[in-house]
């Protein structure tokens, strides 16, 4: 086994560099076994001899030991000495690719960590989740769900490989759902995606361009807009009153080419707000005046509890001007991975196309499971009677926030959907707030994750608790706000 | 409905650019709907007005205009005249974005006419596909299927998201089958993909560089080296010889970070040729020398019929030195969509994380159906028969060729997999014999589709057809060759 002579090092961090002393120590390692100098085996010196040779605080080796250990570079053991186990795949993870340096700036970048904390405690059982953005897992229709399946086992004689736009039966149904819902489509303008994110990623890496401005409400939803940055897009926010998205208020849209606006018009993700039919017909008059296209994202379409809600921008759309987005995960179960666009013909080809060379299509055992809901009728019986649970879910959330919170908060009374956005009347210290309330036991999604700035709003969400959790929930919130 | 006055046009097509004229007049034509000038329902002059104008031949007109219809920007009504209809996402698709330049250049684009004709023709029932590299549909195991069905519909409760690396049920079920393979794994070394192809996509957009060298066996697997060059990647073919890749044949391995080797090294797509155990050691001695790092594709890894057959290279690596990739659509279903990549846990980590920013995770349902199939040993029963049927396949097919062949073209007998590699004693015209035996009714994969250069060769598999069209088949192709 190879030692490493430390009087033989000549290098020594710069302590005058911008760049923290244990990220260059911890560079002059990679660069080391990189190269081959300290190949597998090779024993480190000891801590304490590092931070004498290197002149640094004993504190600056653990740190840079600490994280080769956790890139799998060099071994965790310490006492025997700490040596090389890797020199190649973990090295590349530190090296900046285009994909990691998107991901890790940018928008989000401030609240990463709150994010990233939600998604920990998201698998913490007994945590009250008031901000999950999915369907409570109890709603689940089990019954419909083994029918759906002992069918199939009779039905589906093989599992190959499917046509690029996916699954023909499930098309057709989708279209003919569509077209009862105001839109005027055939199975050949439908892609079935594994999702709407990959939607977006789709529509990303076809159509847009490395720099393409993505003109959206803010706030608006996280992931989506996570997924443009990562692709090289820029975002711009531009605010929303109760009728949706103030279009008015969007910069001097220049004719710079593939410029788009995303939009969610029914049942917003956080907000709740559900665009006005008159904000939909002006909206789409602004995008054709200035050749603004438009994806909307219709997750929530399906959701609305209220009479007299106004139909898709899709459906008034008479000049190719919107991309619309369909999903199965906030209706019926995120786990099948289903999506679908809704666009032209050739814009479906190419994105086909591209699909193609991402994956090779969604699972057809998904799409088989999501056709046979659609074409045996159970969908709609099931969505009726979610429909009806949900509404009834909505109406005690709003009763129990007039009991608790009346005095100190506003908020919305959304139309359908998941979500009520709720403001608090001053300002509070919204991480301090969502750390007590993980103390409490509830998980909160802070409103300033979805938004270009702070702010003193939640996303509440009262799909996925029982209408006694939302109330218990928030009593706490209130206790906790008025400590 | 405005009219374009055919004098107010000053523009002119150049006639001594390099850029062909109708795509001179196309782009000029997108270049005025963008901006705006030609809004929705603009009616375009006559095309012999155009003709006259542009002082170009009518047919030159015709083209452009035919391009223009197919991207959906101008109706293709004559006689009444042609109209624009569209002033936004379809005039995206012309554009050049990163992602459509690589899939429009490079390596295979001068066979892309026939790969497209393949792709095309494999929709076509009454063809025999002599090429195809998938699982017979007849030999899904349709009893066992049903089984699997019917056990879900009672065990499983809901279908929310997964973790970010998959089912654990699944990866701890992997972990056993691969680990009974001579492997070292546990379940947080695995992570489920949506097919090997997004594997690929996540390990080029994670880990690799723009620039980074491929190299692999030449010829090797056409689709997923295109995915490399989609992702930026150069690629580098290395030949072979009986024992697998000569990977002294190298070119010098420099330094530069980010190369890696990708190989497939049990019953090789296309050649059908398992590199042999020497062979493997001293791969993996050369690529740890080099700190070369290795993308091992063991998607035949399972479908071996002789005894003997060498452990993966994974199975010897104690450096970190090998990703591993597997999958379900070569043995059970491709419809599945279903891969796994195994690897250290800090990479199986970094490549989970990028996983759920592109579509959140595989598909719940393909996931427990494979994890039903593991678990029950309902897969292990399957697969001993699968590997029976396909042993008499190979065998049969091996003395197809024999009758038929033999003082004419050379092939190897692969000990697994789908794949025989024909090759021609002398010269054939390789265009003209696919498309003679397309009139015949068989469908080829030539070999020049997998190949740096152009070949004699055919890749023949014996996976997807019975031992009778096999023959009839080799038969049909032998006639051909005499003609």
């Amino acid at each position: 086994m190879k030692k490493i002579n430390a009087e033989q090092i000549l290098w020594r961090p710069n302590k005058k560099s911008s760049v923290p002393l244990y990220q260059q120590i911890f560079q002059f390692v990679c660069n080391n076994v990189s190269r081959g100098q300290w190949p597998v085996g090779t024993k480190l010196p000891s801590q304490r001899s590092l931070s004498k040779l290197f002149e640094v605080n004993r504190s600056t080796i653990t740190t840079a030991i600490e994280e080769l250990t956790s890139y799998g570079i060099i071994s965790g053991k310490s006492g025997a000495g700490t040596e090389v186990i890797s020199n190649t795949w973990s090295l590349f993870l530190p090296t900046t690719t285009d994909w990691n340096k998107f991901i890790a700036t940018g928008f989000f970048h401030e609240n990463n960590n709150i994010i990233q904390e939600i998604n920990r405690l998201e698998f913490e059982p007994d945590l009250i989740r008031l901000g999950t953005g999915e369907i409570d897992p109890s709603l689940f229709p089990q019954e419909m769900w083994q029918k759906v399946l002992n069918r199939l086992g009779t039905k589906v004689m093989s599992l190959g490989y499917l046509e690029p736009l996916g699954l023909l039966e499930l098309r057709e149904a989708l279209a003919d759902h569509l077209n009862a819902e105001g839109l005027n489509v055939d199975a050949d303008n439908i892609l079935i995606t594994s999702g709407s994110l990959q939607a977006l990623q789709l529509i990303s890496a076809a159509l847009l361009q490395r720099g393409s401005t993505v003109y959206t409400e803010a706030p608006s939803y996280l992931k989506s807009l996570q997924l443009f940055q990562s692709m090289g897009m820029e975002l711009s926010g531009i605010p929303m009153d109760n009728e949706g998205i103030q279009y008015w208020k969007l910069p001097r849209v220049t004719n710079k080419f593939n410029n788009i606006l995303y939009t969610i018009p029914t049942n917003q993700n956080p907000t709740g707000i559900t665009m006005s039919m008159e904000r939909r017909r002006s909206l789409l008059d602004f995008c054709i005046e200035n050749r603004l296209p438009i994806i909307e994202d219709g997750a929530y379409q399906e959701l609305c509890y209220d009479d007299g809600q106004p139909k898709t921008l899709k459906s008034w759309d008479k000049n190719d001007m919107v991309i619309y987005l369909g999903t199965a995960s906030k209706t019926l179960a995120p786990g099948l991975r289903i999506g679908w666009i809704v666009a032209s013909k050739p814009i479906v080809q190419r994105l086909g196309d591209v699909k193609m060379q991402m994956d090779y299509g969604a699972s057809s055992v998904s799409q088989w499971v999501l056709t046979e809901f659609m074409n045996s009728g159970l969908y709609d019986e099931y969505l009726e009677e979610l429909i009806r649970k949900l509404r009834n879910r909505r109406d005690r959330a709003v009763r129990s926030l007039s009991k608790y919170m009346s005095d100190i908060a506003t908020w919305n009374v959304p139309t359908g959907g998941f979500y009520i956005w709720l403001t608090f009347k001053s300002k509070i210290k919204i991480e301090q707030f969502f750390e007590q309330a993980v103390k409490e036991k509830v998980l909160l999604n802070p409103g300033d994750i979805y938004d270009f700035k702070h702010s003193r709003s939640l996303r509440l969400s009262f799909a996925y608790i029982t209408e006694d959790e939302f109330e218990r929930s928030i009593k706490k919130l209130r206790r906790i706000y008025d400590k």
